[in-house]
C-alpha cells in the first residue's frame, strides 16, 4: 500500500478524481467562470442538504461554519440553549459565550445522545431562548444525536434549531427542510470525502429574519454579506474564495449525487453496523450506549493490556493504518474508526485484519479473521 | 493557449508544481507526518517574512488574517489608527469598528501613498492609540505605502504596527523584523503564487503582549489559541487544516526560496517597470501618482473612447486574458494588471500583444509592437 490509509472521522481519503479536479488551474473569482461552478456546487449542496434553502460555501474549516451559524445569530444577553454531549457540543456552547450568550446547557453524558423529552422540559422552562444547538453526530464520542424527533418539538417553539452536521452529512439523514432545520452546518472533509477546508451552511427565512435583526461583530463570517455576494450575478464570496476547494467540492458532491444520496447513506449505515459486529466479535467494547451510535464513526474502550500508543502506534507504523484517538478526558481511553466518505469494506477488511494482528501482538485472543469475518456478514447481508 | 491566462491582482496563475503539490493524497492533520510539514512550512513562511517569529497559517483568505489581526489586539473603545488609501485600508478600518475599536483615520487620496509626515503628526496627536494598520500594498489602487519609513517613526511609539502585505509579499520588500512590523499579515494566492485559501501571519512579543491582555469574541481565528497548537509537539493547528493547501504552500515557499527572496523581489519590479513603460508608449495613462507605484501591480486610466466592457471583455474572450477591473467608485474608470507570482516577461508580452490588438480595434492609434517593444527594452537593460 503506497499510501497510509485514513480510518480517522475525517478528514478521510479523497478520491482521485477530487484531487484531479481540485489540481485544475485556478480561473478568476470574480468572473463568469467561476460564478457558474461556484452556482451550480452551492446547488449541489442544497440538494445534499435536502433543502430549498440557497447553500454558502466558507473558505473555512468546519469550525468557520459554527462560528458563522452562531456568532450572525446571538447577541450579548441572548439565551441560547446548548445541548452539550460531546467536544463538539461544547464547541458550539464555547461559540455561544464568545458572542455574549447566556448558555442553557443540557449536559448529556459523553457516550450517550440527548432526550428529547429533556430538551422539550428545558425549552418550557425557558421561552425566551433564541436558539437550541445540537450537533447531529457528535464525532468525539461516536453518537448520533436525534434530531429529526427534536425538530418535530422544535417546530412549537419560537427558538432557532441550529444543527451542526459536519460529520454526519452525505453519511446519515439529513434532511434540513423536513426536520426542520433553520441553520444547517456542514464540512467538506468528513462524509463528502473532499479535502478539508471549505465549509458550508444553509439558512431558512426563519433563520435570515433573526440574522437581519443582528449586528454582530463578525466580518470574515458574516452571513448576510455572504447573501448579498451570492446574489450577485455571476454569484460570486465577498472574499477570495478558495477555487481549488470548489472544484473539489463539485467534483465531491457529483460523486454523492451520482452515487445516489440514500444508496451513499445506506452504505454509511452498513459499514458502521459491520464495523460493530466486528469489533464485539473481536471481544472489543464499544464506547457509546447501544441505539445511540452514529452511522458515521465508531468509537470503541482501549481493552486492557494495551496502550492508546501501542494499539493505534502498530497501526500507524507497521500497518499504515490511521486511527483516532479519544479527545479531552476520553484520551487514551477510547480509539475511533472513521467509516465515511468513500471508506468501505475494502478498507474495513485491511483495518480490521490489521487491527486482528495488531491485537494478537499485543497478546489478546481470539480467532484469527474473526473480526473480518463479522465484516463479510454484515456485507453478504446486506449487498 | 489552452488555459485563461489570470493577469489579476491574485488568484494569479499556479506552477504545475505546486497544483501537483496540492494533489497529494490527505494525512492525518494530528499526525506526526502533517506536524513536520506544517512545521517546515512555517518556518519558510517566517523566512520569507523575514523574521525570527513564528508564523502561522490560517484557512481562510487574506481577509480571515485581516480579522484576526484586528480582532485579537482591539476591544471596545481602543483608538487605533487607520491609514486608508484604498479598499483593503478601509477594509482594517471596518474591522477595527466591527471589534469596538474607535478608528482614527487618515485618509489618503485614492492613488496615492501615505505620508509618513502626516502619520507622525497623528500619532503625536493621540498619544493612546493601541496600533496604527496599513495595508502595504493597496491593490485596488495599485500603491505601495512606505512600511518601512512608518516603522521608523512607529519605533517612537507605543502602539503597535499592523501591516498587511497580502498582495506584496514575496514580490516586493518586507523584512518584518528589520522594519519593526508587530503583525505582518499575507496571502497564499498572490505573489506567493499559490491558490486562494491559506492565509498567514507572524507576531512579535510586543504584539504578543497585547494579545494576551485581550479578551476578544474571536473563535476560529483566535491567535491565542493558534500559539498553543503550533507549540505542541508535533505542531497542530486548533481546527482542522486545509491539509492540501499546506502541501501547496509549502511547494510555492520552496519555490520562492530557491529563486531566492531578493531575486524574486527584483523580478516583479522589472516586470511593474516594464508594465508601466508599455502602457505609457501606448498613450496610456498610469492612475497612481508617480514615485507611489505598486511592484506586483498596475493600474492603468481607462482611456476614453473604450468601456471596461470592451476593453476586458475583448481581453478575455477574443483573446482568454483576464484582467481586472476597477473597485467601487473605480469601476469603469480603471483597469489593473497583475505581474505577481511567477508572472513575467512572458505573460506581459503576450498581454501587451493582444492588448494592442484590443486597442487597435476600438480605434486607438499607436505603432503596433510599440508596447512589447517597451517591455523588450526594460528587460533587457535589467537582465
Amino acid at each position: 500500500m503506497e499510501d497510509t490509509l485514513l480510518m480517522i472521522p475525517g478528514p478521510t481519503t479523497v478520491p482521485k478524481r477530487v484531487l484531479d479536479a481540485m489540481a485544475q488551474p485556478i480561473v478568476n473569482h470574480r468572473g463568469p467562470v467561476y460564478g457558474e461552478i461556484l452556482e451550480e456546487t452551492t446547488a449541489m449542496m442544497s440538494e445534499v442538504f435536502q433543502t430549498d434553502n440557497k447553500s454558502y460555501l466558507l473558505t473555512g474549516s468546519g469550525t468557520s461554519a459554527m462560528e458563522a451559524a452562531i456568532a450572525n445569530i446571538v447577541e450579548k444577553g441572548d439565551k441560547v440553549i446548548n445541548v452539550v454531549s460531546g467536544k463538539f457540543g461544547q464547541r458550539l456552547q464555547q461559540l455561544t459565550e464568545v458572542f455574549g450568550g447566556e448558555s442553557i446547557e443540557i449536559a448529556v453524558p459523553w457516550g450517550q445522545a440527548a432526550d428529547p423529552e429533556e430538551i422539550k422540559r428545558v425549552l418550557d422552562e425557558n421561552d425566551d431562548v433564541k436558539a437550541l444547538t445540537m450537533i447531529h453526530n457528535e464525532s468525539s464520542t461516536a453518537v448520533v444525536n436525534p434530531i429529526q424527533e427534536v425538530g418535530k418539538i422544535m417546530k412549537d417553539y419560537d427558538a432557532l434549531f441550529v444543527v451542526d452536521t459536519v460529520s454526519s452529512l452525505a453519511g446519515d439523514n439529513v434532511k434540513v427542510d423536513e426536520y426542520g432545520l433553520d441553520i444547517c452546518l456542514t464540512g467538506s472533509q468528513k462524509c463528502i470525502a473532499a479535502p478539508p477546508g471549505m465549509a458550508a451552511i444553509t439558512i431558512n427565512d426563519d433563520a435570515w429574519k433573526v440574522i437581519d435583526s443582528v449586528d454582530s461583530p463578525t466580518y470574515y463570517l458574516d452571513l448576510k454579506a455572504m447573501r448579498k455576494s451570492g446574489d450577485k450575478s455571476p454569484s460570486q464570496t465577498p472574499y477570495t474564495p478558495n477555487v481549488s476547494m470548489t472544484y473539489a467540492m463539485r467534483e465531491a458532491l457529483s460523486m454523492v449525487l451520482e452515487e445516489g444520496l440514500d444508496a451513499r447513506i445506506k452504505r454509511h449505515h452498513i459499514g458502521a453496523e459491520a464495523t460493530r459486529e466486528a469489533a464485539k466479535t473481536l471481544g472489543l467494547d464499544l464506547f457509546a450506549r447501544e441505539g445511540d451510535y452514529s452511522n458515521t464513526l465508531t468509537a470503541i474502550n482501549m481493552p486492557e493490556g494495551v496502550t492508546d500508543n501501542q494499539l493505534r502506534g502498530t497501526m500507524r507504523n507497521k500497518y499504515q493504518i490511521e486511527l483516532a484517538g479519544g479527545q479531552d478526558h476520553l484520551k487514551g481511553n477510547i480509539f475511533r474508526i472513521g467509516h465515511m466518505g468513500t471508506t468501505g469494506l475494502h478498507e474495513l477488511a485491511m483495518t480490521f485484519a490489521c487491527l486482528e494482528m495488531t491485537l494478537k501482538e499485543f497478546g489478546f485472543e481470539f480467532e484469527s479473521g474473526a473480526g473480518v469475518a463479522a465484516l463479510e456478514d454484515i456485507y453478504l447481508k446486506n449487498l
